[in-house]
């Protein structure tokens, strides 16, 4: 697939083929593999990635193959839904990981998936799949069906419609099922995940508003089912959900008397 | 400047340019911003903007101006010396955080700039010029003398010879200082910047080791300089460095009795 959608390749098209080319699985390449990958005759895969890392959006190691470069981090270092979110989140993020010291994630939604924004673990936190940069489908983890919950009608029906993937046997396994839960996380304004990753891991998971009071992201705890209850972890991550809305700006964030308690 | 460093430019290095426009003091651009920042015709930048957009390496926002996608923050933490390395070493930033509850600071070194990977403040933290995928002059920061102490020869030989930038009357101003204060930093194994960069912020810094016993990075400490002895932060911030190189496989931390002793 190219950045143009069909029609002839153009340049620009096969630059981000190039980069496309990488994954965390493939994170050293080859200029012969990135050609495979990114479907270029071996001269221009040469020529491209030549270009690309002069620039600094791709480094090369000692053994000759290339990895996405420090430059490249520099400038998506600006997307405003990556660390320009995450620096507004951090603190907050700083209190939600010693209230539990086990993992916390912040991530927004993308089509159908989350991505990960930020992800803080204590290093015998109980093991989690996500990964800062990372995908995951949002039907299974707190922070997805947050973001679900609250995204536009058409996004919540292509969900809902979507072959919906299995982790485990306690995974959203019907539309049907999708549907009732996402009411559920917009009356309780939390989401749940328990062992829908996978069977030892609880995620409690809540909404993050933006300026626009839209929601712009989620912030969720996870922790290991076992000796954890949901519902002792619900109202610091709801707090820590209204602080980072605050920060953000978010007007319902500021009005709000929860926050005002949790200023005290 | 593009990234074929002259001659006509090619399509990669416009796509280059367009990347290069955005920048912490200008993340929001129109097509004409975009256009005369990256010295394109209107009509080039807006083909080339299109494609990009498409792919998701920039995203418009309602106000129609574009501002670098979540795409680009996907392959970007990809980077090994971007998230990968911060993923490393995480965990223990988090305890050199809960030590302090200041900043902490993890950078590498790019030219004669440290590039900052991870920054954790608390709210109420001193004030710090440091943002992630920031930049900054090695010489005048805890993180930048560590890293530059253990740089090749040439590059300290170019730091040295180049015109220091001055922030405050402490910041390191001549050659003859900085060489005194880099064989300094080697023979304590820790760099302290004091004042260099705002006159009431403490910095201390220390080495991490990569896989091939390289320095691969630098972590600091950075506390109000008033209520601080830099000499009560040095060893949590050493076993810091020791710890992160180990978690990266340097066979020096592995082998090392300090990190023995920062084991039990």
């Amino acid at each position: 697939m190219t950045a143009t959608g069909g029609g002839r390749p153009t340049v620009t098209s096969r630059v981000l083929d190039i980069l496309e080319a990488f994954s965390a699985d493939r994170a050293a390449l080859t200029i012969t593999e990135i050609g495979r990958r990114a479907g270029l005759p071996l001269s221009t895969a040469h020529r491209l990635v030549g270009e690309l890392a002069r620039w600094g959006a791709l480094e090369r190691d000692a053994d000759g193959r290339y990895r996405v470069g420090l430059r490249l981090f520099e400038v998506a270092a600006l997307a405003p839904r990556g660390p320009a979110l995450r620096t507004a989140a951090m603190p907050f993020l700083e209190d939600l990981y010693e209230a539990t010291h086990e993992n916390v994630h912040l991530a927004v939604l993308d089509g159908l998936d989350v991505v990960y924004i930020e992800r803080i673990s204590a290093r015998d936190a109980v093991h989690v799949f996500s990964r800062v940069g990372g995908r995951w489908p949002a039907h299974a983890t707190g922070v997805g069906l947050a973001l679900l919950a609250h995204a536009g009608v058409d996004v919540q029906e292509r969900a809902i419609a979507a072959p919906l993937r299995r982790f485990t046997d306690r995974t959203i396994a019907t539309g049907a099922e999708l549907r009732r839960v996402l009411a559920e996380v917009r009356r309780t304004g939390v989401a749940i995940s328990d062992g829908q990753v996978e069977t030892f891991a609880l995620s409690v998971g809540a909404p993050v508003y933006g300026p626009d009071d839209a929601v712009a992201a989620a912030v969720a705890i996870v922790v290991p089912s076992d000796g954890w209850d949901a519902r002792a972890l619900i109202p610091v991550v709801r707090a820590s959900a209204r602080g980072i809305s605050r920060a953000l700006g978010a007007p319902r964030a500021l009005r709000s008397p929860e926050t005002a308690r949790h200023d005290r």
